[in-house]
């Protein structure tokens, strides 16, 4: 079955860069991201701002509305929580990157942030692809746990076709049979992916595992294998973090972490330079 | 992991009868809803709503609005689509079930429709969730294709707490490893399911094959394990059809399925009668 | 990727009947086997073969070599339980059917029983069915849990070019996500099967859902479906089973299990009939 | 349901050092093994011997007698081709593995090579690990495709039960869903391996991808996350192997993937030592 993505495909194309304010992805570094799952307080966001910034990471990442998969969890702060992220930002001149859901919330980050993120449950709800598509701003898309390569090039064509301003695709783990970890990152996958399409690609290791002490390795890995960069859960207090708390990292290790990609993607240029 | 659905749950409680206009669900008897992917004309829906009700099935089914892998394939007719599809059921008087996308076709659906469909790619879209759940309409939810039945019944929860008038749940496949089929219908899924809540399950054996020839089999095969009913595509030219052609049945295997199921159900009163 | 089976596909073969002693396989009739996870002792043996003879199994099944995933568990009684079934098996007449795991298990078993199963573990065990193909016996072969359709044919293919004298295949459940049931029934592939290949299918709805409150609509279901038999485990006092506890059934359920299937029966050919 | 390895669990081991003649596994190396899928010929082993030896490589593989999916396939040389393998080594000095499928195997390779490998489809088959367990070698025991870690984990309890010298285990790709890669390389789940176990853990992203072209990347990645090493298909002219061609890399790839996985295990104790 040939899926013709004429936009996603890598065709003849050299990696896209794509830029979100300050950031670039598919440039040939490693970009992390980094942030809470839930933004929980003017504190956190600052304080993680603040770390996350000193660390080196690229962009600040922050849950305003979450979709949680029990109506009982907590749902995120909301607008409010947009305002939040959005001022931390500004004092550490990091760009940002907050999911949407609806429509509604596209409009209200348009104004606001640097990169909208559409989630792996969304990642075929294409009203929601075409409204981010349409928005002027850089879609961060995530793979859904289920999904194939086609269909992930496929959504991100939805993007595109609206004349999306620059897409990345995040490969956050599928759904495995083993309950050791909560999904599977498909490391594999996702570098085959790099070579089906000429867009930036990088992971999520917090979702793909999460267990906290699998992140740092994870992170490493895919910049020893020449991915575009990672998403982490980083929160000052991880047990006390008010959703996703076992994948969280400290900020601290999210330091230590930025500091070893960097020592890593430096090893994958001796070759051609030597 | 606890997984608290206060509504959906089982508890207690007996079966829930979910009604759709003069449709019925959980009743002990085996409803089947037949139609076509995708509206493609009047005449093509009427066709098939006149087969379908002589058949006796309990709904017509059809779509206005696609949620395509592709955005290169047919989409539907939109609007109009509601349109036929409500003056076809006006003249055989069967119920109507259509899916909706976003909040505005839940809206479009609510003045035309009896119910309401969320399907597998959206079942964690809980804006969709919610703003269905206050339509007034009773709502048939797919389970995803990598969602756990713990994880279906959340979503059906969400529903719930807005008010929903009814909630039917539907397994559709799957995710699989085999591309023998399209997906995998899990029809111990849905077994389990039916012990774990009090609403209705049924099963869609069209979108968990894909293939035609295993769609009777499967539908006698839910009506003998005491399922509440099956969804099925139906056209009157399978090979025409303008999508999921691969899955469709004609019309008349439609309604030799309908006297199979009628008669695999009359066998399992048999004991408790004997 | 082409798979050629010369032996095992289809073509324009008729169904293949297959007959290990008294048993029937693939000839229209809903062939049932019962019996013990693991054979136990000479009366619980005795006790499930009279139950099982008398409700119309047409075999029975015992475990003597147990191939189980923890060295821990127990790892059956071995060589004394070939005497033990083959004892009670000739007091009612029913025919047996044994798993071996080794060559020295075919060696053994070829002397005592009717058929030699080949457990889920060993499908791909090359070296074992080269062995069993060329035992004089018919084989139940049974699908691993993440084999494709085609890779179970192939497996069939290594045994009928030793000259297996009948190969009956079984679908027991594949590898899924969800811990709601142990594995996944995948009936939709027990029923595309039949079309890629001649020989029988059967379900084996014990394994695959590991839950007894399960196994007796599975088993109307494949009847319903049209398939050609299930292997169910049978427990005078299920609880106390030494192994598989959760997944067995008592005797009166069986018997209750086998009436239920042939009425299911009786209505498939109602149609053709009419 | 716990899972009690008492010979395989972490507990509050350190990590043990298997040795394999020369070989060292998890002694904080990275260590490689290469050779081909199947030994083909005299001169094709003495080369990539001398190759991968060159190279770094820690150990030579090869298969002798192939467990392939179709009984059509080219199932190895057999006797022979331990001869030429363990040949090949006496000339590099370089330990040896080969995949034994049965226990005249074992008894065969125990003469000749210095670890047996048992394979993913044989991970389940517990004669064969009772006999390589106490065969007197160290063994290589790849994770089943559906196989948990704790059911991984358990079959290495088989093993050292029987008195095995020392246990590799090596994540080899579990199957997935997308026909992108041949299979889905879990490297977070061989990560949390090295947490539940003190035994080293490899990977094998020749099988778990199936794509000569992922194969560096994953190597390198490996090294980056810290495990013990890796396994890969090597073959002088890839495109003619008689077996796994796609997924066979070269001799001068493998000599860079070494290179490669050095410089990056360098940077991983520079944090220490800093």
């Amino acid at each position: 079955m040939p899926m013709p993505c004429r936009l996603a495909s890598r065709g003849n194309e050299p990696d896209t860069v794509v830029r979100a304010a300050s950031a670039r992805f598919g440039d040939g570094a490693f970009a992390l991201i980094g942030g809470p799952c839930s933004i929980e307080s003017e504190e956190q966001i600052r304080r993680i701002a603040a770390a996350v910034g000193q660390a080196g990471a690229a962009m600040l990442r922050g849950g305003a509305w979450k979709t949680r998969t029990s109506p009982y969890d907590f749902q995120g702060l909301g607008d409010a929580a947009v305002d939040l992220i959005a001022a931390a930002a500004a004092e550490t001149a990091l760009p940002v990157v907050v999911e949407a859901l609806c429509e509604a919330h596209v409009a209200r980050l348009a104004r606001s942030v640097a990169m909208i993120q559409i989630g792996a449950r969304n990642m075929q709800n294409v009203e929601l692809l075409r409204c981010a598509g349409r928005s002027g701003l850089p879609v961060l898309l995530k793979r859904g746990p289920s999904a194939t390569l086609d269909e992930l090039l496929l959504a991100a064509e939805y993007l595109l076709l609206e004349g999306c301003r620059g897409v990345v695709l995040c490969e956050r783990g599928i759904r495995g049979f083993d309950p050791s970890t909560r999904n599977v990152l498909d490391l594999g996958g996702a570098l085959r992916l790099k070579e089906l399409t000429h867009l930036p690609v990088i992971v999520d290791p917090s979702h793909a595992t999460g267990r906290r002490s699998l992140i740092e390795p994870l992170v490493l890995a895919a910049a020893a294998a020449g991915l575009d960069g990672a998403i982490v859960e980083v929160h000052p207090h991880p047990d006390a973090a008010l959703s996703d708390a076992a994948q969280a990292i400290d900020c601290p290790t999210f330091a230590r972490i930025a500091r070893g990609a960097a020592r890593v993607l430096a090893t994958l240029t001796y070759e051609l330079s030597a």
